[in-house]
Formats: C-alpha cells, sequence, structure tokens
C-alpha cells in the first residue's frame, strides 16, 4: 500500500521563512504564528496519514454504486467524512458570521493539499461543498444565506456545481436546462446535467445543487444564463428538511480515476430552485466559484505529484539493483539501492523541484487571494486573476508528468495495482480537464488576462520578478545559479507577451496558436521565481545559523536543479509560439 | 466504442514513396510491389478493423481470469486467435523451412502496427511467441527447431519470455531460479517468475516458456545464466503432447491496462527444461530476443497513439463547442466544430506529425533489420543497434504522451471509459516500463551503443545526416522549412555527444545524468530526417504530377509542423545535458 507523509516541514518553511506570513498586513495573518500553524498541519497531517491515506485505495477498488437512485460511497468513506465534520475541518476558512472558523484561504490551502495528497476522491465532497459554499456567500441573499452556509460548514449538508450538458461543456451558451418563474417567485428547473461531481451520495443530510439554466427573456447564448440553489430535499421554514425535490442521479460516469467520487448525471424534472443573484447573470456568479475551484484543481495536480514522489522515492532508496558507476555503495548487500543511478536521480529530482516550487506558488497565490479579500486589495485581485490560469494548466499538466515519473521510478510495480502509483496517475488525469480544460487556461490567459487593465497586470508581473532581481544583485548566492537564469526565463516570457501583441493584433491566431506554450513558459517563470525567493530563504537561514543545516542545503540545490534542468524550457516555448499560426493552421479541418 | 480506421495509404507512401522498397537490394524486396503491398495492408487492416479493434474494450472489462491454474481469456479472444491462426498471419515473417511465409521484416512491422493499433493486450500473445519462435531458431539445435517452431509458426503453441524474478529486474544478474543437470541432458528448473505476459492462457495447445536460470559451474552475475525452453507439455518424440511440466500460473496482476493480456507470476517446481545454446551464455541468448522486442515495444508505443489520434480527430470533427474566432464556420449550427480552435489543432498537429513520423522512423529501422539479416550487413546492423535504445525509448515516450494529447482532445469525454481513449492512456503506459524501462534504454544508449565499434556507428549516423543535408541542398522546397531545422538539431546532438566525450571520461555521472535527454535529443533528429526524407518524397511526387495532390500537400504542411513546433526540442535537451551531473548528483540519498 502506498504511504504518506505530511510535509509539514516544508509547508513551514514556505509559510515563514519564505513567505513570512506572521510579518503580513493581511487581516487575520497576525495569528499565524509558526506555532499556530505548526499545531494545525500536524493535526491535518495526522488525519491525513492515519485517515484519509488508508481510505484512497479502497475509494479506487470499490468506486460508488447507483442503486434505485441511491449512490453509495465505498466503505469508511461515511465514518471519515463524519471524523472530518466533528473536528471542524470542512469550515476552516469560512464566515464566522455562518459558524466558520474564519481562517484565511492560506491556511486551507496548505491543510488541503494534505487531505488531497492522501484521498483526492474523498477530498472532492467536501471541495464541492467550499465552491457551492463561496457562490452562496458571494451571491446569494442574507435568507439563503442564512438557510444554507452554516449547514453545508459543518457538513451536515454538501454542495455541487450543475454546468456540463451532453452537448456543451465548455460553451455555456449551449446550455437548455430551463428554468420557468413559478408565482411563489421560485423557478421549476428542468433539465439534464453530466459529470457531477458528488451529485449524489449518501455522506450528508442534504445536497444543495448549483445550476445554471436559463429563464426565459435572457436572450442568446450566455447572456440568458442564471444560477439557481435546487436542493434535494427542500428546506422548511425552521430549517428542517422537508420534501425530496423532483431530481435524480440517472447514472454514474465510468471513469478512468477518482473511482471513489461519484460523476453523477443528474435529471431535473421541474425541481424547486431558487434564484442566487440577479436573473439572467448567472456566468458572473459561476466565475466567482470557478475562479476558486481552479486554483483547487491546480493544488490537486500538484499534490497528487508529491504524494506519488514519496513513494518514488521509498521505493528508489530500498529496491536493490544494479552498482554505482563509481562504485558500490551497498558493498554488503547483492546490489546498491537504485537512487544510486543517475537517471533515476534525475527522474527523482524532476519530481521533488516541481513539488517544491509547486507549493510554494500555490501558497503566494493563496495569500494574494487573501490580500484581494482581507485588504480588498484590487491589484491582488487582478495579480490573481492573471495568475489562475498558470497555476490550474501548468500545475495540473506538471502535476500528472511527476505522477508518470514516479511511476516510471518503480518500473514495472508501478505499472501494477498494488504500489498505488497507477492510481495516482489515473487520478491526476482529471486535473488537467475539469473546470476548464488545460487548453481553456491557456486562451483564459492569452486571451482574456494578458490583456487585463489594459495589459498593466501583466506589466505588473514583470516589474515584480525584475525588481526582485535587481533588489538582489548583489547576492553572491544567488547570482549564477538562480537570478542570471530566472532573467532569462523572464525575457523569454517578455519576448512572448511582444510577438502576441505584434502578430496577435492582425491574425488573432497567431497569438492563440501558441497560448499552450505561452502558459508553460508562464508556470516556469513562476516557478523560478518560487525557486530563486526559497533560495534566499535559505541562504538567509544558513547564514544566520540555523541548526538544520542539511534542510536548507537541500533546499538550495533542489532550487539549483530547476533552474538548470527545467528553466530551459522556456526557449523552446517561445521557439515554437514564435513559429506562429501558419504551421498550426495550415491544414483545411478536412485534410488531417 | 472508439473506432479505428487502418492506415494503408500512409504506409504504402512510406513504404514506396520515401523508402522505395521495390528497388532495394535486400532479397525478397522484389517482391514488394505496391500492389502486393497493398494487398497484404489491406487484408490486415480489415482483420482490424472489424475484428481485432472491437474486441479491445471487451479485453479491457473483462480481463482474465485464472481458477485452479487455469487462466480464461477475454470473450472472443480465441476465436479471434484462431482466425488469425487460420489467415497465417503468426508465420508471415517466419523460416519458410519451418512453415512461415519468409516475407521480410518490413512488412510484419507494417501489419504489426495494425494489430497493435487494433488490439494491444491480444496481440501480445502472438508477439511473445513470435519473440520465442526468434531466439530458438537464432540459437537452438536443429532437433529443437524441428520441435518447436513449425507449431509456434502455425499458432497452435505460443511462446513466453521469462526473466523477471520479484528481486531482479535490470539487474538480471540477480536471478535465483536455478537449474539442475539430470542425467538425461535434461536440466530441473526451479524458481518463481513474475510479470510474464501471456504465462497462462486458453489460446494454444501448449505453451513455450524461454526462461533464464542458473545452472552450477556458471560464477557470479549475468555470466551464470543459461536459457532453457520449458514447455507447459512436454512434447513426445512423434512430436504430440506428453506430460504436463511442474510449473503453474500462481497468480495474475492486476495492472493499470492491458488487461486483455494475462501477466503471470509463474512458479517453476523441478520443471523439465532443455538447455538453449550453449550453457552459461543465456544472456547472448536473450539479446537477440530482446533486441527485436525492443523494437516491437517502440512500435506499440507509437501504434497506441496512432488510434488514439484517430479517434481525437474524429471528435473533433464532430463535436460543436465555441466559434472560430476569424468568423463562423458553420453558421446554421449552434456553434463550430472544435477542429477551428488553434489549440485544438496544435494539440492534434502534434499528435498527427508524431504518429507519422514515428511510423517512417520504424519502418526505416524494421527495413536496416532486414538488411542485416538478409544481406549480411554488419554495418546495417550495427546502426539498428544504435537506434534500438532510441526506438524503443523515444517512441514509447511520446506515444504515450499522444495518447494523452488525443484523450485532452476530448475533454471530458476523454476520461469516461466509454470513449475508449483512456483505455489508450493505460496500455500505452506499459510500453515505456517493460522490455528494459526507457531510462534502461538511454543507459544502453549512452553507456554502450555511443561507443559501438569504437564510436564509428554513431559517426556513421552523423555521416549519413549530413550526406543526406548535402545531397539536397539545392532543393528550395526543402532548405528552410526541413534542412536548416534538421542540421541544426543534428548540431545539437553532435555537441551532446562531444559534451559526453569530453566530460564523460573524467566522471561517468556527467554522460549518464544526461542519457534520458540524449535518447530524446537523438529521436528528435531521427523524426525530422524521416520527415525531410518524406517532405522530399512528397514533393517530388507533386513534380511529377501525382493526381492525390491533397494527400502530398498535406504531408509537406504536416512535416513544416514537425519541423517548426517540435525540433526546437533538442537546444532544451542540449542545455539539460550540459548542465552535467552536478544538479543531478547534489543531494545525498538520505537527504532527499
Amino acid at each position: 500500500m502506498p504511504i504518506y507523509h505530511a510535509p509539514t516541514k516544508d509547508m513551514q518553511f514556505v509559510l515563514h521563512d519564505v513567505l513570512k506570513i506572521a510579518e503580513s498586513d493581511i487581516p487575520g495573518y497576525d495569528e499565524l504564528d509558526r506555532d499556530f500553524t505548526g499545531a494545525v498541519l500536524e493535526e491535518a497531517g495526522k488525519l491525513s496519514e492515519n485517515v484519509l491515506a488508508p481510505l484512497n485505495p479502497v475509494g479506487d477498488r470499490q468506486g460508488c454504486t447507483l442503486e434505485n437512485g441511491v449512490v453509495r460511497t465505498p466503505e469508511g468513506f461515511k465514518a471519515a467524512y463524519d471524523q472530518m465534520r466533528e473536528g471542524g475541518w470542512m469550515g476552516l476558512d469560512a464566515d464566522p458570521e455562518y459558524g466558520g472558523q474564519g481562517m484565511p484561504y492560506l491556511l486551507n490551502s496548505a491543510v488541503g493539499e494534505m487531505f488531497v495528497s492522501s484521498n483526492m476522491a474523498f477530498n472532492m465532497y467536501q471541495g464541492l461543498t467550499h465552491g457551492a459554499y463561496s457562490a452562496i456567500h458571494a451571491h446569494g441573499s442574507e435568507a439563503q444565506k442564512a438557510t444554507y452556509l452554516p449547514k453545508m460548514i459543518e457538513g451536515s449538508w454538501s454542495g455541487t456545481m450543475n454546468l456540463t450538458e451532453p452537448q456543451c461543456g465548455t460553451d455555456l451558451g449551449l446550455i437548455r436546462t430551463k428554468a420557468e418563474p413559478q408565482d411563489d417567485g421560485s423557478y421549476s428547473i428542468t433539465g439534464q446535467k453530466i459529470w457531477i461531481s458528488a451529485g449524489e451520495h449518501d455522506l450528508s443530510d442534504n445536497i444543495i445543487h448549483l445550476v445554471l439554466a436559463k429563464a426565459p427573456g435572457g436572450g442568446e447564448g450566455t447572456k440568458g444564463i442564471s444560477l439557481f440553489i435546487v436542493p434535494k430535499f427542500l428546506v422548511n421554514e425552521d430549517g428542517s428538511l422537508g420534501a425530496r425535490n423532483s431530481l435524480v442521479c440517472g447514472g454514474l460516469e465510468e471513469k478512468m480515476g477518482i473511482h471513489g467520487n461519484a460523476t453523477c448525471v443528474m435529471h431535473y424534472d421541474g425541481a424547486r430552485g431558487f434564484l442566487v443573484g440577479e436573473l439572467h447573470k448567472g456566468m458572473r456568479a459561476m466565475f466567482t466559484m470557478m475562479n476558486e475551484a481552479r486554483l483547487g484543481v491546480g493544488l490537486q495536480g500538484y499534490a497528487q505529484g508529491a504524494v506519488a514522489y514519496q513513494n518514488a522515492l521509498a521505493f528508489a532508496q530500498d529496491r536493490l539493483q544494479g552498482r554505482d558507476v563509481t562504485g558500490p555503495q551497498s558493498p554488503d548487500s547483492p546490489a546498491d539501492p537504485i537512487i544510486v543511478h543517475p537517471d533515476v536521480r534525475r527522474n527523482l529530482m524532476d519530481q521533488k523541484s516541481f513539488v517544491e516550487g509547486a507549493r510554494a506558488f500555490t501558497f503566494w497565490g493563496a495569500q494574494m487571494i487573501d490580500r484581494a479579500h482581507r485588504n480588498e486589495d484590487s491589484e491582488a485581485e487582478a495579480m490573481i486573476s492573471l495568475l489562475t490560469p498558470v497555476l490550474k494548466g501548468f500545475l495540473t499538466d506538471k502535476g500528472f508528468e511527476t505522477c508518470v515519473l514516479a511511476q516510471q521510478t518503480l518500473g514495472g510495480s508501478g505499472f501494477t495495482r498494488e504500489w498505488g502509483l497507477e492510481q495516482f496517475v489515473r487520478d491526476a488525469r482529471i486535473t488537467m480537464i475539469y473546470e476548464g480544460t488545460n487548453g481553456i487556461q491557456s486562451l483564459d490567459l492569452v486571451g482574456r488576462k494578458l490583456g487585463l487593465n489594459g495589459g498593466k497586470t501583466v506589466m505588473a508581473f514583470f516589474d515584480m520578478v525584475k525588481a526582485f532581481i535587481k533588489e538582489n544583485e548583489e547576492n553572491e548566492a544567488l547570482k549564477a545559479d538562480f537570478l542570471d537564469p530566472l532573467k532569462k526565463a523572464s525575457k523569454d516570457l517578455q519576448a512572448a507577451g511582444m510577438y502576441f501583441m505584434q502578430n496577435g493584433m492582425k491574425a488573432p491566431n497567431n497569438a492563440l496558436s501558441g497560448s499552450y506554450d505561452f502558459m508553460h513558459l508562464f508556470g516556469h517563470v513562476c516557478l523560478g521565481l518560487m525557486w530563486t525567493k526559497m533560495a534566499k530563504a535559505a541562504a538567509e537561514a544558513l547564514d544566520a545559523g540555523a541548526e538544520d543545516t542539511v534542510f536548507y542545503e537541500t533546499k538550495l540545490a533542489t532550487g539549483r536543479y530547476y533552474m538548470a534542468r527545467q528553466l530551459p524550457a522556456t526557449a523552446m516555448h517561445l521557439a515554437r509560439i514564435e513559429s506562429g499560426a501558419g504551421p498550426v493552421m495550415a491544414l483545411d479541418a478536412a485534410n488531417f
């Protein structure tokens, strides 16, 4: 069975040595000293290691079953869900007004990484609830908030997002689900939704579906879409559960992974629904959920890579095969552990340097969200909007790739069920697809986010990188190994942006053909920046006489690997981008 | 259910327009005119499309079952196997002296691609038999050949390769299976072998296991290994089946993919075995099988990519979502087919340009094998030895990647079972692992093959590329789009080789740390060469007034894509290589 160790120490390093969160001016961060975050992470780690991780292969093997409209989750899921509820984990960053603990989103993200690494399919049940909570919290009426949020925060009710229909995934303008206004102010919802994660299950007493549908008079396309609360059980005035609503799970998808999570076909047959926010402005409300969800999916991507890496490392340190070419390392054993071999190292270092860089990037992004919300800082809001598609697209592509690399470390064992690596690969695969495929992320980045605030936001990103490099140019520990490659990568990114400006205006396909490479180029620059920041923090700790020299030296060495071996990818992405739309669009669709 | 169309036309282009096989001086190639190969490919294509492809999802869902030592293959496999037998497909390139059809290996490879694309798990049963046939043919005694080969060629007996044991995969020196000499000249074989593909099943009357074991007196490590024939049923003097041998399938592996193929734990408990070739020289005999098997696995990699691409393309031409940014293409439909979107194109072109390049590379390699064997050409033998790890490692890495890309084209549908893409991903994954992981391939390439014949073989490769570029430098159709990028990529490859020469001598880890990147760099140069050759052939066909201008123009455009968008990867691989062992080996094994 696969192992999992909560990476508490590395998280503390990012939170305190790198981001120095306790010194931040973000309201609520003053509580987050090293002891406090350490205690929270330790508790979350125990739950992850002892309760969630052992259930992960169980969920994969048993999957969910549907019988007479009732979905049963795998054995042990209900008990674990109740344990999570009782521990108060589901409302960690939720509004105290409705029973939440009001912790920063950043802390919730750190805890979330552990939950996702140990059991992604399980954690989706509460993840979806969190997304639905956020949408109601941001756009619901006071009465709706009072009715739904406390129960959702405590986990006795869960939530879902209903967007996709058979004929429409990315293109929500094609939605057919109808909302007919009723005399009492509610709506009658009719239509079919597919791929609804956690759409039906046996973990909570009620399920609060958030459903996109078209009400009359809204016009064509996405303009006509509204957002509705459609509860599985209607809620009485006193808050108790009333009649069963006219909605049913019509089937479960058979899929490649995340078998422990029920992916449902949902039928709404004149179900009672309640408008959230303004009529015909459902897309705006949905975007609130989607941005948060996209960050969460980016986190899922690298979190699967994180646990896969741990298992690859343990195998590489244990498995005896062949001899170190420079001389036997374990002369008394029949062979050396495979970690002596340079190509096994190369593989492990690719994994390790990505996972730790991605963790820092995600925490940094989560801090920006806190700043945007808690300080009402519109620049932070814009910056995280710019970075959201990068966090989602790059971290899930590379997170999946990391799982594949980790699987490769195990050779044949990686292909067999019992070692668990193949499950991480199958589970991680969905992160590149849902919440907007990574192709869509790249379109969002190039088509929408680059032009945000007339291009000022992306310029602010470039300026920030430049300022950071300038600020540290006297730092000899960083110069050659970190600052120089970061500068080079950042120049490649700016050159790509320039190419889009000069060529995308006259022919948008010149920009769109390079969007995917741009997203990866951007991701490498972000991880290069994170590694330089981590190296700086590690060098400072060593200078200050930190006791754990091995930890900080390892951090520096891992960073050097990323800069030397991963950042050269930026030049390749730039070359691909600068080849323009010609090679991409040359063929007629019929001639493929 | 996924589709499959036999790519007969593209194969004919490679065989006749590019490789011009009918004009070759290789014995047996004179038969291979366009009509003949067309007829064979068409028949194989029908079988693949109509019989094998429909069984592929069946095999995946049902898998194999083991009860009381008996393995049952999925429904329909036996009937399909018999149909393959009756069609004579199993002995297509086998020695006519033993009942084979004596066709070139090249033709067998083309047919094999279709069989693998349509049903990889099924085709492995005969693929393993072919490998065992080759080893016995090359190293067995006349009596052994007469006893086993005719039945194996007709498919009534099948074969396996037994190398791996729980404690030894790559490092065969650790083998514990014992061979005790008996008075009658046979050996008593005892030990456990794992991951034995097609180790037990219900398709053939007998299974001829080739088993690596240690006989007394052979010394330590791989030197003490010998190769044995260990039949499931012993064979009487008259060729009829005798007693059941003391070997049994003790379990089936649960694994990520190729569920239709039985991956067996095999227990040999004093089983009767017969030495093949010389005592203690088993590794040499095994290498005969391994080289052929590695080429076959490279073919599996891109063949899975080929069928995945076909399905991605069909989806992209059919699925309506969003509008072409340059204006609606299907104004009467609610949306345009997604193939209008540049990022979907980018994805499809990555797939298409790899698959067609890989096909040409594999056929070219197969032709080299024919030249090596049929003309007893030692230079061709050396060249294919050099290229074997590239064919295996690069084509399976990129083949898997192509399946993942194709899955991505389908969005959420790619993750669900019914569309079949996720099966291609799961099945393709094993090709990067078995027959020597791709890390091992890269070690073989850098540690052994670069130094082959004192480095003359790799120099011959460089010279061949240079000569080809020079020969065509006046060709304006090729210059900027093909020859220039090929020259650049080839220089990167030579620079990497130079780096190894200058730095690997003093510290071998400098070479070994870059081996994986070198394998990919080499692969890109090979595909760049193939695309330039294909472009040349296409341009010549157009100049000669070929009727099917669309086909040849599409070929040119696809090649331009590969050169513009894929070859820039060579500079990245070179940069990684030139960063040396430092970043890779910096950490102590204990400090990860």
